[in-house]
């Protein structure tokens, strides 16, 4: 099961068995806007804060998985989920209505990665037949929680990002199903020196360039055995950074690199800078055009890798750098 | 391998391989003073914030574990960590210098269970032969991140809690040593619509109950099949509601029950009110008390049972409720 110095692989395959997507209205003008599940005007989803909204758009993901499992909510063993906000309220107050034992997980925007890694392992040990895997993130409770109020209408610079009103969520389970999780490589945390929170993109990339790299030293492969791989958020600014560091060591991504952040919006049109962020960003690509996608390309396997930038606020404001993350998940048709 | 609703059984034991346990000055003048593998007389901890100062106690304490246990650092396959601060900064940064495969996790003052369920798991199904569980946590930074100032100099009710300076770490492994994780019984959230963040306890007793009871139901057995039942920092208000809660259900835990919040500070003499707290209350007295107690008492079977409050100080100025968790973890002498 253990293959190399860090990687898992499955001797049975953990199928996606449900997914469910929800975002907002910008998301839903985007490119992607009609394969979401559900495309919500109101930003704030009917609630009375920034965090409830978020809340109940993560709920709604969750529900739709579940529908689209044929599951019933008993079934789900375990429920690993995970947003931006302080103390992980969105999960925690959302999934609290699901009434399913709870592991909160804190990766930033590479929290959908590390609920599938954590996920996949309880099925694929036999602790679980069902696990679900939610993520969210909210632009306005990420804006209130990292950065200025969305009063001041503050002016951001080319290389921000802009933080995906979305969530995803995925049943994984143990029932045959298309497409399944073979192997996953757990990210380090890298730590380049870098201070920008303007810049995520900068500050992400040496994490994925590492946890790429790692698998690939780890299943003795490399970027020709995938049909694509999909980093989470790393935008223009650090999607070239990643190609330039993987060509050098010897690793050619750039004709199937992709990146779940210059998927979501029209970065031109949209007026998002360096493209869309947030946990909601990858697992809302994910579970609405990253898989949907493969069986319509017959694709045989991706390489999904979120990635997240280890800040707070409190962080930012003493001037220390920007720790980063990225979790592999190996995506097959099976 | 799953037994009842939720409940993990192991077919091999997980074992204790190695802990450490570093305090601040306060849990090192109370009754298990002597206990800690280290006290530190500097709340700074030689830092320059109460957040360094918390990844340095971190650090401290996953360093000592990994010395006890005689492994390199490079043969622990994966991390898993949490703390109370916003974005488990504690964590991330502190445990960015092992530089080992990462999981961050939040379960509030649950967290040490959560990180244990998890590092067990992984190992119990081959994907690890080593893992470290780490958590933390620092009366400074946990009156800033939830709480007042210091420098306010405010007054707190008699329910309320003190949050511990300290920190845990566990290897957990394969190697035969004299303890053992066999079987885990992870939390469901649990609001009972409680909102006084003085009281804690009164916040996370129904979830150490739901949690017990489950773990109960699950395994077939009852409180006469544990020499100790240790709740993670419930202190006076919440020990009392979990004993009548429990007694209602049939489950007379009252000679067995033991609180960490209880055990580490002189609840009268040390002016703590209601007992000690955090994170890492839980898992400094697990490393330094009860494990040690088991094999001198020759215990044969605790359950330790870190209960978690899910608010942030969002949530708390939103007037919402206080969700709560806990996680129970079945040590045996193996």
């Amino acid at each position: 099961m253990q293959k190399g110095d860090r990687s898992i692989v499955y001797d049975v395959p953990v199928f996606f068995e449900g997914e469910g997507s929800v975002v907002g209205k910008k998301e839903g003008d985007g490119p992607l806007g009609k394969l979401f599940d559900e495309v919500v005007a109101d930003p704030m989803f009917g609630e009375n804060s920034w965090e409830e909204a978020e809340s109940e758009l993560q709920i709604r993901a969750a529900k739709t998985a579940l529908k689209k499992s044929g599951l019933e909510r008993t079934q789900i063993r375990y429920l690993f989920a995970g947003d931006l906000e302080a103390q992980g309220v969105a999960s925690s107050f959302g999934m609290a209505k699901l009434e399913i034992p709870y592991f909160g997980v804190f990766g930033a925007c590479s929290t959908m990665g590390e609920t599938l890694i954590l996920g996949s392992s309880m099925v694929a040990s036999g602790a679980a037949d069902y696990v679900m895997c939610v993520t969210s993130s909210h632009f306005a409770s990420a804006e209130k929680e990292f950065r200025f109020p969305l009063e001041y209408g503050n002016q951001r610079p080319l290389s921000a990002g802009w933080t995906v009103t979305g969530g995803g969520a995925c049943v994984l389970g143990r029932r045959k199903k298309p497409l399944a999780i073979t192997a996953v490589t757990p990210g380090k945390i890298v730590d380049y020196g870098m201070k920008d929170s303007f810049n995520m993109g900068a500050c992400m990339a040496p994490a994925a360039v590492d946890t790429i790299a790692a698998h690939f030293k780890d299943m003795g492969c490399g970027p020709e055995d995938y049909d694509a791989i999909f980093t989470g958020d790393l935008g223009i600014i650090g999607s070239q950074i990643l190609i330039e560091q993987l060509a050098k060591k010897s690793y050619d991504i750039e004709g199937r690199h992709d990146d779940c952040g210059l998927r979501i919006f029209d970065i031109k049109k949209q007026d998002v800078h360096s493209g869309g962020t947030g946990c909601g960003c990858a697992a809302s690509v994910l579970t609405a055009f990253i898989l949907p996608r493969m069986k319509e390309e017959g694709w045989k396997r991706v390489l999904f890798v979120p990635t997240g930038a280890l800040l707070s606020k409190v962080s930012f404001a003493q001037g220390r750098t920007i720790p980063a993350i990225a979790h592999a998940v190996r995506i097959e048709a099976v």
